[in-house]
């Protein structure tokens, strides 16, 4: 069955503001065995509401819309999908009894305006919103000789989101078809979607039952593996099985094949070993700290580090001796040791890590060109370094290089 | 005049990539006076496509396809507009001659597919490719008795832009009529969304010509504001007497009045005083760190810091005494004020940060909950420091804190 999502606002028509409610949708319905095959944006107008309504019946089983529930002017989703279904609205009286309970505990009036949240589609059912005061709806009902589902759901994420999960998916599983799905995700750290895709897609190619989308962001390669079938197993084989194959050919670069993040596996892994890590950051500028503290718990097996952007913190904080930084500059496979083994000593840590790097756009020469990034991991017997050349802008560069220096982690602990 | 912006492409209806190209496209276009009334994504089915495009016909003036040019049986944005529009292809010779001499650079075979990219629609106009190999189209022409625009541009971002910046901009000024556009930027920080429209809705919503639109993220208000008039003047007037009477009301709580980002800001103000920063960031874990040298330059004036998650890190990067530790607890007034001075002292800079809090979600007490955050900075002679309570997620915890560090220091400069 075919879905079409379609956000009301006119300020998601503004070059500020994205729907992203509809890739939490999209996530869910594909999770059900429900394709969604458009989208559309349309703004607080309502004769465009109601044809954009009209458009969505015409060519998808599945309509859902999103925002426009509110008590303001600007709300008219109701009176739009009403008008594009040629069907009427009541207003409810539980629900005007609940719009008076609530007014009186907030002290507060009534205005005309808010009785509209309780006017309700005939036929359709109320769909409570725990965290706001506008109800969604639910229609299932036969528009132009074919059966719709229509719902009405609220804009902000946050009542959106419980409202979906809680009263919608129930009610679709119930009025679809029986279908089982089956999802893996696997990812894989420093390479390219190119390079990816050219080394797996002879593998998923081949399994046409099983959609594969390739998602990457900066060294970071997320594989989303979806199989829909009549019963669990035989779904889950069929993923399973591709994803064995995946993980045969990609090897060490996939670090993760539960969909867990790179930060998530490097505490994994440290946890595990009861280790724990510091970091002196010179290019990345704390970002791989960041990325790290990001994850609750990660105090645990994160002591932390030094932001070393000048010369000289990178002596006083991990001891890196400033001749050797005259000598062979401070970015330098060199000092990235001292990094490592400076952070780590002083941190006292189980494991070290260094970064050191030009991350651009300024500052490159030819001999040491922007993108070039060293980092180094030091266990307090060995110190491993990394010498890698990135490209991009800087954010690109920073990226990349907190992503090489978790990686280098991860592949030592595996 | 009104636009409908199409995005194509198969991956857009997963629930992992957005089209963000339309955000790029109607900033241009509101810039020059146009309108996004609808935004749809669509799969790459011809079908659907086609539909798509006359729907955007009958309801805009101005349709912008953007993808599907490109040289596999995906791309069919040709095909489909030409059926949509009942236009007839025309294979180019001059493009067909430049698919040939690229590919003959790259000692590649062209194959029938790779010709497609040289069809172009009757009356249409090339645009070229300066980054791909995908040439894109500008239609100037009547439909149902309607003028339309109709641009068909490559999807991937570092094509489209230069083409519609170097071609398609060029193009619709000559085609649309003569208007101009005044813009400014205000952003403000540590205010929430609703808080700053409840201050100024009164002001703006009598400023009818000028449309103001926030955003806030995270303890970050943006207020765009933008009007058409005649005359340039007029339109820089009204714009600008709107920006002075929010700057009135706003006052201090805005740091930024041509759309700069805290983070320049604080560096532009300590560069400016020829001063120095470092931090010591417990509950940020290297965010504020993270930010600072997100920006290219900002070793002129960021020296550097410490990440400081563990209590012995506390004392071994900025000197915080383990008995006051014991006594404050880690999260303190107390604590929070020895970081921002040791750092300082630590680092040689002129002023020092330091933070401290809960970012949640565990680690909360009845007497320190989640959310509870101190900063402080030192300028080796006073030390300030402010106590918060924020709500939320540990994401939009550690932004607010981080947002309140930087916030601190440059209301110091200011």
């Amino acid at each position: 069955m075919n879905c079409e999502i379609i956000a009301i606002g006119s300020e998601l028509l503004t070059p500020y503001r994205l729907d992203t409610n509809s890739l939490f949708l999209t996530e869910r319905l594909n999770k059900i065995g429900v394709n969604v095959a458009f989208k559309t944006v349309v703004g607080d107008r309502r004769s465009h509401l109601t044809e954009a309504v009209k458009i969505a019946l015409s060519r998808a089983d599945i309509v859902i819309l999103m925002g426009g529930l509110g008590p303001t002017e600007d709300d008219l989703t109701r009176e739009a999908v009403a008008d594009a279904m040629g069907k009427s609205v009541k207003r409810d009286s539980d629900l005007v009894a609940q719009l008076y309970s609530r007014a009186a505990a907030r002290r507060s009036a009534l205005t005309a305006n808010n009785m509209k949240q309780a006017d309700i589609l005939d036929g359709a059912i109320v769909l409570e919103n725990s965290r706001g005061t506008a109800p969604g709806q639910w229609l299932d009902t036969v528009w132009g000789e074919h059966r719709k589902l229509v719902m009405m759901l609220p804009g902000p994420p946050l009542e959106l989101k419980p409202m979906f999960d809680e009263q919608c998916i129930p009610l679709l599983r119930d009025a679809l078809p029986q279908r089982h799905i089956a999802t893996r995700t696997l990812k894989a750290a420093m390479i390219g979607e190119s390079a990816a895709d050219t080394r797996i897609a002879p593998i998923y190619t081949k399994f046409k039952d099983v959609e594969t989308t390739i998602l990457a962001h900066m060294g970071d390669i997320q594989l989303n593996l979806i199989c829909s079938k009549r019963t669990p197993d035989t779904a889950q084989q069929r993923v399973n099985e591709l994803a064995s194959r995946i993980e045969e050919e990609l090897d060490d670069l996939i670090y993760s094949s539960q969909g867990e993040s790179l930060e998530q596996i490097v505490l994994y892994y440290l946890g595990m070993h009861g280790s724990t890590l510091s970091v002196a950051e010179s290019c990345t500028g704390g970002l791989v700290a960041q990325r790290l503290t990001s994850i609750s718990g990660s105090s645990r097996s994160f002591l932390g580090g030094a932001v070393v952007y000048s010369n000289e913190l990178k002596t006083a904080f991990a001891d890196v001796p400033p001749e050797m930084i005259e000598k062979h500059g401070a970015v330098s496979r060199e000092v990235a040791v001292a990094l490592a083994e400076g952070i780590r000593k002083r941190a006292g840590s189980t494991y070290g890590l260094g970064v050191t790097g030009i991350a651009g756009p300024m500052g490159g020469t030819e001999e040491k060109p922007v993108g070039l990034v060293f980092v180094a991991l030091s266990d307090g017997k060995e110190t491993e370094v990394v010498e890698k050349r990135f490209s991009g802008d800087r954010e690109r560069i920073r990226m990349w290089a907190s992503q090489q220096a978790l990686d280098l982690v991860r592949r030592k602990l595996m």
